[in-house]
């Protein structure tokens, strides 16, 4: 088996520890310690945090990115649809630090914040382009006030849920399903015909799970 | 008229640039230069600044216990309804430095964690009343699962409605008009007769305001 290269054992990491712990708990040395190799190694790699916490964000930007601009975001199934933020979640969950201390994060960097702020604008227009894709196929009925706040809430629920879970249950693993879950719920009153009957077995699926 | 006692003039300083700048970045030292005081005048009143962050918390707590308690929490008016959350979210907003940065706050102090999540529990137990409430009056019909999602979605918009607006909207002040409204309108599509029409009336008057 060849051998991973120092920067990607680093990155990996620095990714678990993060997540575990919280990114303001964790010093590079430690991430070193954890490795085993010298804090000079690491430094030589990434000569500060805020580099390494760059080069994680680059990762789950690129991801994100690709996710919200896939083909998927525009489907009129709602099995799709929640297939769609399933995956979103999961990637959310993968860079969970990142939402943990996303205000700090967004202050310490303007590139960082600029960045971001752009991920949470993508999700509100592919937010919206499913909601109307749901209403040109006569799935959805909602007024333009409704529509406005959905979609708000569809990206708030979707950017805080890791967070809120933590606070709620620290010790549990995030639960992607339950997110899912919970943004398909916000959207399921507006569902009209067969997509609502569509939602319902899907909540059937879910809660016997 | 009396002068302010010391206790007093740090914690409302110490308030304001939490708030200002999110506790991580503030310390006390540029809490005693704001007052003109020494840093050692500071300690002697609060040894620690987790101790200062303790006591705005008790404050904050102590608010939110009346509030969620309150008779109104009670109410089957939609527009009462709409006035608690503006209630609760005005409290929410004077101390929203505890909503920044939540998770660490919570990771740092056990007993934090604690309280906080309390609140979080009664507020779930204050939505479920209200819903409840709402039920019996025949002003609502949603299903169990809706309603347990519902119940969650409430309490994690209420939670995080502070942080999300300040990373994408970062020099605007909080609006807790718009957070109850994007609350309210979760709860809408669930409304019946003269509860939903009271709604849209109040929908239309804060959407000119």
């Amino acid at each position: 088996m060849p051998k991973v290269p120092t920067p990607e054992r680093i990155l990996t990491a620095a990714l678990d520890l993060f997540n575990e712990s919280g990114e303001p708990n964790i010093t590079t040395n430690r991430i070193a310690d954890e490795l085993d190799i010298s804090p000079g190694n690491l430094h030589y790699h990434f000569r500060t945090k805020q580099i390494l916490i760059d080069a994680l964000f680059s990762r789950f930007e690129q991801r994100m990115l690709e996710l919200l601009s896939s083909e998927v975001s525009s489907t009129t199934e709602i099995e799709d649809a929640w297939l769609f933020l399933h995956l979103i979640f999961e990637a959310i969950a993968a860079h969970r630090f990142i939402y943990r201390d996303l205000n700090e994060l967004c202050a310490r960097s303007r590139d960082f914040q600029r960045r971001f702020r752009a991920i949470l604008k993508l999700s509100m227009t592919t937010a919206n382009d499913l909601l109307d894709g749901l209403e040109r196929a006569g799935s959805l009925v909602a007024s333009v006030p409704q529509r406005e706040a959905l979609v708000r809430n569809i990206v708030l629920v979707s950017s805080y849920w890791i967070a809120f879970d933590q606070v709620l249950e620290p010790r549990k693993e995030p639960e992607p399903d339950r997110a899912a879950w919970q943004v398909m719920s916000m959207v399921s009153p507006f569902l009209q015909g067969t997509a609502r009957e569509q939602f319902d077995l899907l909540t059937e699926t879910y809660r016997s799970a």
